[in-house]
C-alpha cells in the first residue's frame, strides 16, 4: 500500500528531515507542535500543521491519543515516530496500529523485546552474536561469585541484578580486592534494591562504541550498512560520530555486520535499526543493545553508502522488499557528524538557551547540515538543546575532518554557546586523528581551557559579519575598507591574520 | 613546492568556491575586489583582500598588471584565475609566469594552442579526434563546394572563414537548394568581413552537448572524470548539467572518455580541462573546443566521482603527479546543476538585479550549494548575473531529480527574479526525464507561459515566511496558528493544500 500523507511524531531537526524524504517520494506531510514551537522550522516546512498542547512533552509531543487524533484529523496514514519521545514505545505502536495507521519502524514485538535488557540478550543467544561474558543468572554466595570472576578474567564488574544509575556496581581488577567489593556490593545491593542478588561480568576497561546500521524488510531480508564509531560522548551521551570506524579491517567489519544482521533476525526485525557493541583494546565486541528506530547519526551512515535510510523506512512500511543486496553495498569514502549542541563546553556541558541572532550555516563540497532552526529563532529550554547536525563527507578520513575544520569555520552562531569549539578541540587531538581514541576521551583529555578562545582573526571577522548585518539593516554601502591605503590610488588592504 | 597562499584573480561563487578547498589544504587566500564589491561575500571569507579598481572588469578583474601587484603586495605564491575574467588569457598566465608566481592552470602553450579554434583542431588531427566532418581549407567557388557537400552528405553548413555571431553562416538541408544559399553566405562574408572565403561542414541538426572532465599532471599523467551533460540551454548558454549523461552507455562513455585524453595528450596539456563534444542523434562525437580552466558545472563531476577538482588542480600546480589511475575512478550515483541566474524567465531571460531581501539556501542529504551572496546583498549590474549553483546528488537519476524539485522547494529567493522557475519547468518536462532533450530544448518546448506561477499553496508560505520575518524584527511571539479551532482545545489546524 502506498502511503500518501505521514504525520511526523516529533519536532525540530528529525522532523524536517523525515519530511525532506517524503517530499521526495511525492508523499504529503503533518507536523505536530506544542505551544512552545508555534513558529518552529518543521512547523514552516510541512504541508499542514497541527497543535497537540502545551509544554513539556508528556502533555504533548509524548501523548500518544493527540498523535492518533491528529492523523484522522489530518487523514494521515502513516506516522514516522523520528527518534526519542514515542519512537521506542511499543504501546504507541500498538495503538498506531489499532487506528488502522502504518507505523513507519518494527513490529510491535520486536520493540518490546529490544526495549528489555536481559529479554534481548535472551533472544539474541542463540544467533551467535557475542555477549560480555558474564553470567545469566543473579548470584549473592562470595565464593560462587570469585569463581565465576577467576572464570571471566580480571577486571570485572560486579553490578546489583536490581539496580541501575551505578548503584551497587563495583569494579575489581586485583583478584585479592574480590571478597571485600562483593561484599560491599551486595550490602550495597541489599539496602538499595532490597534485593542482595548480584551480577558478575567482564569489564571491558576503555572501551570503544561502536554501533552497525541494519535494514530489514517484512520478507525476511536484513542487510547492514556498515558500522559507526560513536566513541566520543560527553556525560554518556555522543557528540562526534564517523562511518566507517577509522580502526576496523574489512574482516572486522564484516564481523560486526553480520553479528547485527543476527541480531535482528533475532526479533524478526523490520525497519531501520542500529545494533550497538561495546569494543575492547583489540576490537572484539560485545552486543550492548539493539534502537529499533532511526538514530540520530544516520546520516553518516547515508554519506558514506549512498542509501536515504528514510526513504528505506518508509518503501518498508510499505511493505516493499529492500532493492538492494548486501553484495551491492559500497563503502563511498568517511563520513563524520558533529552535534552541534546548545551548551557550553567551558562550563561542564550545561545547557544554554537564548535566540540564534546571527545563524549562518556552512555551505559547500562535502558539508551537510541538518537542523531545525533559522536565524532569529529561540532554542526553547523544554526539549532536546540540540540545534544542529553538521555532517562532512570526503574521499577519505583526512579529507572529511578537514572538510569539518572547514565548515566549523564557516558556521556562524551568535547568541547562543555551541560545542562547536569543543568539537574543534577533538578533531585536532592527536587520538581522534590516529582513531585510538576510547568513550573515556573527554574524561582523559579536555577540560575547559582546552576550547579554543576565540582568536583576534575570528573576532575581527565577526565583527565584520556585525558590520555587514548593520549594513543590510541601514540599507547604506558598508564602509568595509581601507585599512591603510598604500602605494597607489587603486590598492588597498584588509589585512587579518 | 608547497603553495602557502593562493590569489584568487575572481569574484562570487567561485572565488569562494577556491577559498574553500585552499582552506581544507591549509593554504591562505587573497581575494581582490572592485568598488562594487566591497561587501561582497568573498571578501568576507578570504583571510586578505585587496582593492584592485572600481567596475567594469576593464578596470579591475580583468587587470593582469594590478592582479600581479596584488600578489606583491600579499606575499601570494599562486593565483588561481577562476573561470572568465583572465583564466583562458595566454599573455596573464605568461606574466603570472614572469613575476615569479605559480599559475594554477595549464601551460601558455596549451592555453594558447586550445584558445584557438583552428589551431585545436588542427592539433588534435593526429590524435584519433573525431572532428565535424567538412573541410580544412576555406573555399570560394560554388562547384568545388557543392562537390564538397555532396561527399560530406547534407545538412551541411556554410560558414564564413573570418565569421562569428552567425554572419554568413547558411544551413542547408536539399541539394538544390545549395547554390543559392552557397552565394548568399559568400556575399555576406563578403560585405560583413571583406573576406569570401567559407567552409563547408556537417550540420548537426538536434546536437546534445556532452563534455568530459580531464585531469593531467606535469608527469604526463592524464585521467578523464566521465562527461557532463550540458544540453540545456538558453541563448546558448548552459542553464542546467548533469554527470553522467542520461543517455551515454558504458562503452560510449569510455570512447568520449578516451577522446577527451588524446586531445589534452594533443597540447600535453597539465591541470583540470574540459573537453567539449557536439553529439549527433546516434550519440557520435566530433571535438568542438577545450576549456583550459576550471568549468562553472565542475561540481557535478565532484559528486559522482568524490574528487575534489580544486584540490587537485593546486596540487597539480605544485608538481605533484596524480594519486590516482583511470582504473581508480569510478562513477557514483547520479549528479545535477542547475544555475540560479537572476533573471526573468517570463521576459526573455533578460538579468535582473536588485536586492536579495529573502535568501534561503536549501539544505539536506544530497544538496550543495555554491553562491557568492548573503541575504541583504544587492546583485551587481556589472557582473555575470549567477546568483548560485544548486547541485544535487542522488543514487540515481531520479533521485537526483526528485531532490532537486526538493532543493527548489525550499530555496526561498524574494527580491529578484530567477530562473529557478524555468528550471522546475525542465525538470518535468518528459523530454529532460526521459534524457531526448538537446541543445534546441527552451526553443522547441519553452514559452513564458510555462513558467509556474506560484500557486496558492506557496504564496501562502512565502506570506507565513514574511510574518516570521517580522516575528524576528518584532520579537515578539508569531502569532501563527490555528485557521479554525476544531473540537477540542488542545486541537489546531493549520491546513496549506
Amino acid at each position: 500500500m502506498k502511503i500518501k500523507k505521514i504525520l511526523i511524531a516529533n519536532r525540530g531537526e528529525i522532523a524536517i528531515r523525515v519530511m525532506r524524504s517524503a517530499k521526495e517520494m511525492g508523499i504529503k506531510t503533518v507536523a505536530v507542535y506544542s505551544e512552545a514551537d508555534k513558529a518552529a522550522a518543521h512547523v514552516l516546512y510541512a504541508d499542514e500543521a497541527v497543535l497537540i498542547g502545551p509544554p513539556p512533552s508528556a502533555q504533548s509531543y509524548l501523548v500518544a491519543d493527540k498523535i492518533i487524533e491528529a492523523c484522522k484529523l489530518t487523514g494521515a496514514d502513516a506516522v514516522h515516530p523520528g527518534y526519542g519521545f514515542l519512537s521506542e514505545n511499543a504501546q504507541f505502536a500498538e495503538k498506531i496500529a489499532q487506528a488502522g495507521i502504518i507505523f513507519i519502524g518494527p513490529s510491535v514485538e520486536a520493540i518490546k523485546v529490544m526495549g528489555d535488557k536481559l529479554a534481548s540478550k535472551q533472544a539474541v543467544k542463540s544467533f551467535d552474536v557475542p555477549l560480555v561474558p558474564g553470567m545469566d543468572e543473579p548470584i549473592s554466595d562470595v565464593e560462587k561469585a570469585k569463581a565465576v570472576a577467576q572464570k571471566i578474567g580480571y577486571p570485572v564488574m560486579i553490578k546489583a541484578s536490581a539496580g541501575g544509575g551505578g548503584k551497587g556496581m563495583r569494579i575489581v581488577t586485583d583478584p585479592k580486592d574480590f571478597d571485600e567489593q562483593m561484599t560491599r556490593a551486595v550490602s550495597e545491593a541489599r539496602s538499595s534494591f532490597g534485593d542482595e542478588a548480584v551480577f558478575i561480568e567482564k569489564f571491558i576497561t576503555s572501551p570503544k562504541h561502536i554501533e552497525v546500521q541494519i535494514l530489514g524488510d517484512q520478507h525476511g531480508n536484513i542487510v547492514y550498512l556498515f558500522e559507526r564509531e560513536c566513541s566520543i560522548q560527553r556525560r554518556n551521551q555522543k557528540v562526534i560520530e564517523e562511518a566507517p570506524s577509522a580502526v576496523l579491517s574489512p574482516e572486522q567489519r564484516k564481523r560486526y555486520g553480520e553479528a547485527a544482521v543476527n541480531v535482528a533476525r533475532s526479533c524478526n526485525y523490520y525497519g531501520a535499526g542500529t545494533v550497538e557493541f561495546i569494543a575492547d583494546a583489540h576490537l572484539d565486541f560485545y552486543f550492548l543493545e539493539m534502537n529499533t528506530r532511526l538514530q540520530v547519526e544516520h546520516p553518516v551512515t547515508e554519506q558514506i553508502s549512498g542509501v536515504d535510510l528514510v526513504k528505506e523506512q518508509i518503501k518498508i512500511a510499505q511493505g516493499e522488499a529492500i532493492s538492494f543486496t548486501q553484495e551491492d553495498l559500497q563503502i563511498n569514502g568517511h563520513s563524520i557528524e558533529v552535534r552541534v549542541y546548545a551548551e557550553d563546553p567551558e562550563n561542564n556541558f550545561l545547557p544554554d538557551t537564548g535566540t540564534l541572532s546571527t545563524y549562518r550555516r556552512p555551505q559547500g563540497a562535502g558539508v551537510r547540515v541538518d537542523d531545525g532552526y533559522e536565524e532569529g529563532m529561540e532554542i526553547p529550554i523544554h526539549y532536546d538543546p540540540m540545534i544542529a547536525k553538521l555532517i562532512t563527507h570526503g574521499k577519505d578520513r583526512a579529507e572529511a575532518i578537514e572538510r569539518m575544520k572547514r565548515a566549523i569555520f564557516e558556521y556562524k552562531i551568535i547568541g547562543i554557546k555551541t560545542t562547536l569549539p569543543f568539537c574543534e578541540f577533538v578533531l585536532n587531538h592527536p587520538d581522534f586523528i590516529d582513531g585510538s581514541f576510547t568513550t573515556k576521551f573527554v574524561e582523559e583529555h579536555f577540560t575547559p581551557d582546552h576550547v579554543r578562545k576565540e582568536p583576534s582573526e575570528d573576532l575581527e571577522r565577526v565583527a565584520a559579519i556585525f558590520a555587514f548585518e548593520q549594513y543590510k539593516a541601514k540599507k547604506e554601502r558598508l564602509q568595509y575598507t581601507p585599512a591603510a591605503s598604500q602605494k597607489s590610488g587603486w590598492k588597498s588592504r584588509i589585512k587579518r591574520d
